[in-house]
């Protein structure tokens, strides 16, 4: 189908998603859920063309493990699917009704936010997800996902729409651009007319091409370089716990910390423990000299020796880098406001830290930090709609407009004013 | 100043402003106000400079009046300034806080966007406007006029910029880029890294130059092509009274009444009336062919006569024009779900309004048609941010991001979570 027609087609029916009862949009998901699961084989024979072209293409292990689907991972998306329909849906609440002197009574609902456009790479379990999110919102949505994942996408899509057309609900409620050509993509990018918003879920280049190319409202989503801020207050194994938990719980994920601010005061006496215990999990530390000579000194009391590849020295790159990697960034600071400094100059406005018992420490840090996420003594990985009790994800927004942070079903709302008169004229 | 630097100024100041206490900002705003009053001779010959240059370039008359300030527009701007001074403060607002399962306090806190762009024309009076609102909400602004007020504003920034300081606040909380060339205005609005967000106000051209040119994340306001729909259970007095307060009270505002569309069971009783009383106030009618024949049978019926000027035959054109002028255009239809369909495809997202006395098609009404205000039984004049009761008014949102409608101090900030743990990590 051409673009044009998907996008008209999204907007046609969109008109009607946003009428329709929570009852009839959760029967589809759970429609669609039961479908991918009983059409596992026409899923499984789609994505292992992918991953034949993958191969053959020399794709990256970790990328062909993304693209990857098995009869376990099919069976997640259709739990996701069903999960999404125990959530309570958002649209259709007033969130304020006033009346005012005239008489007129002026409330703010809850609508859906009309047509979404996600562009995402090859992760086909995107695709169900973000139908899913977009559907239960009343939104259709168009998806354009990776050209490595095309025939795993067609497959899905398809199955989407078919349980749609068997639930009597509009089947271009979900569609997928199938030419993936930069031109196509470009062209969607600047469909004002037909969608509403853009979300982009990917890496840093995938987000800033669609920031600059885009005349669609964008939510940016992604990039984290994550810090966490020890004071010279902090209680010390605590700091240890959650800096390790934050570094390696899981590596390559947009919450996971990134580098690490010290105050001059606690150097000496957390550095050389934190150190031993991130080279257990094969963490390189890039420090600047005072935490370098910290650690050094303190495995050299110890009678140890420091191997090369594991202790570097910073450079001015390294706070700008979101490694995602076993790999964290060690600045020494003398006081917080300096740390507030770094952190607000270096950060992606995702999610920082800081480990104190110090009051004002944390009320400053959690008003002066400037980041959709400000934590005080917890781990940065807990930025995530699961965690924050949202039950869904379509992304974590790193501006400032429509939504910040983990973003759950509320975030793919709009609201619009109702206005009930009865016959007031403006004066 | 360099752009740069006045962005980079700006971005600071932005930290600072978003720590200011309410009383501070108040201050800060009356000292303002009164400067603007104390000061009023250097702002009225900068201004006489504006106009003369305006009438050397013979600029038309409305727009040299948009331009022109007197004492008593000088005194407006500095009530405007108290009047924000005296608003309540949405900044600090906390507004959820749960706990999680895990004992982390998860709080959603209302914060200012950081640095706003503001893109115009020619009006002096947004100068002092959107610095007020801004500042209020612990934003920074960065001005970008019309060149034909660029001695005005240079004025008006230096002295609020002067109160400011006398306040021992960054005067950096407000700047003008006094370089009004297109390359300039280009590179502006391609300043993501120091600006949050761009708000255009002006004609739909500036709109969409900004709209199709920014990488910063712009709020569109504006256009309004407002119906109004008249179905057959219409109180019609009720209606005549709506439609001509909506078309005439005001015209060239983006809340006008621009298009009527008439049941047909109602044409006949309605369009000679309604004629009538909108030709007293010169307005001219396009009509579809029924709403044509609708008049000129009523109106013949009582033995009058029609001009030619004041009834002519609408065109597909007709559907889709902001007038902003003596004219409204009228579509008759057969069926709620012809009216609705016809406004969903010609409206502008801005408001629309149905005349009605049937619940179900008021419930419909305001259900499907898209967009940010919806009406049942008054008149669209109503969009507007202090007769919403925000007290004050950026502009009118139509896009469905952020904010949708009359957008007052709220609209003007962001969230962030806040996060309190004693010691959490990731499972």
């Amino acid at each position: 189908m051409e673009l044009l027609e998907i996008c008209k087609r999204a907007k046609e029916a969109s008109r009607k998603l946003g009428t329709l009862d929570t009852n009839t949009k959760n029967r589809a998901l759970l429609a669609a859920a039961e479908l991918l699961v009983s059409e596992k084989d026409a899923i499984l024979a789609a994505n292992e063309k992918d991953l034949e072209r993958g191969r053959k293409n020399h794709m990256q292990k970790a990328l062909l493990d993304r693209l990857m689907l098995n009869e376990a991972r099919i069976a997640q998306m259709a739990e996701g699917l069903r999960q999404v329909a125990g959530l309570s849906d958002p649209v259709g609440e007033v969130l304020s009704m006033k009346t005012q002197p005239n008489g007129l009574r002026i409330g703010k609902k809850r609508v859906p936010l009309g047509v979404v456009g996600m562009i995402y790479e090859a992760r086909p379990n995107v695709t169900a997800d973000a139908f899913a999110l977009c559907f239960k919102t009343g939104n259709a949505v168009i998806l354009k996902g990776g050209s490595d994942a095309l025939c795993s996408n067609t497959a899905l899509v398809a199955l989407l729409r078919r349980a749609l057309l068997g639930e009597g609900v509009p089947c271009d409620a979900v569609s997928l651009i199938e030419d993936t050509s930069r031109e196509t993509t470009a062209e969607f990018m600047r469909m004002n007319e037909y969608v509403d918003v853009l979300i982009p879920r990917g890496g840093a280049g995938l987000i800033r091409a669609v920031v600059s190319q885009a005349t669609i409202p964008v939510i940016e989503t992604g990039t984290g370089n994550c810090h966490i801020f020890v004071d010279e207050t902090a209680d010390l194994p605590m700091a240890v716990r959650i800096i390790c938990n934050a570094k390696t719980q899981r590596i390559g994920v947009c919450n996971a910390c990134e580098s690490l601010v010290v105050h001059e005061k606690v150097k000496d006496a957390l550095m050389p423990q934190l150190a031993r215990v991130l080279w257990e999990s094969d963490v390189k530390i890039c420090a600047d000299a005072p935490c370098l000579e910290a650690v050094r000194s303190g495995v050299a009391a110890d009678g140890g020796a420091v191997s090369r590849e594991l202790l570097l020295e910073a450079t001015e790159d390294d706070w700008g880098t979101e490694y995602l990697d076993y790999r964290i960034s060690v600045k020494t600071v003398g006081s917080l406001d300096e740390a507030i400094s770094h952190i607000n100059r270096y950060n992606t406005g995702h999610s920082e830290a800081i480990i104190t018992e110090s009051y004002r420490n944390a009320e400053r840090f959690l008003n002066e930090v400037d980041a959709a996420c400000v934590y005080v003594n917890a781990s940065t990985r807990f930025s995530d709609g699961f965690e924050f009790g949202f039950g869904a994800e379509i992304g974590i927004s790193t501006q400032k407009l429509h939504a910040r942070g983990p973003m759950g079903l509320e975030a793919l709302t709009s609201t619009k004013y109702v206005i009930y008169g009865d016959g007031q004229v403006r004066a």
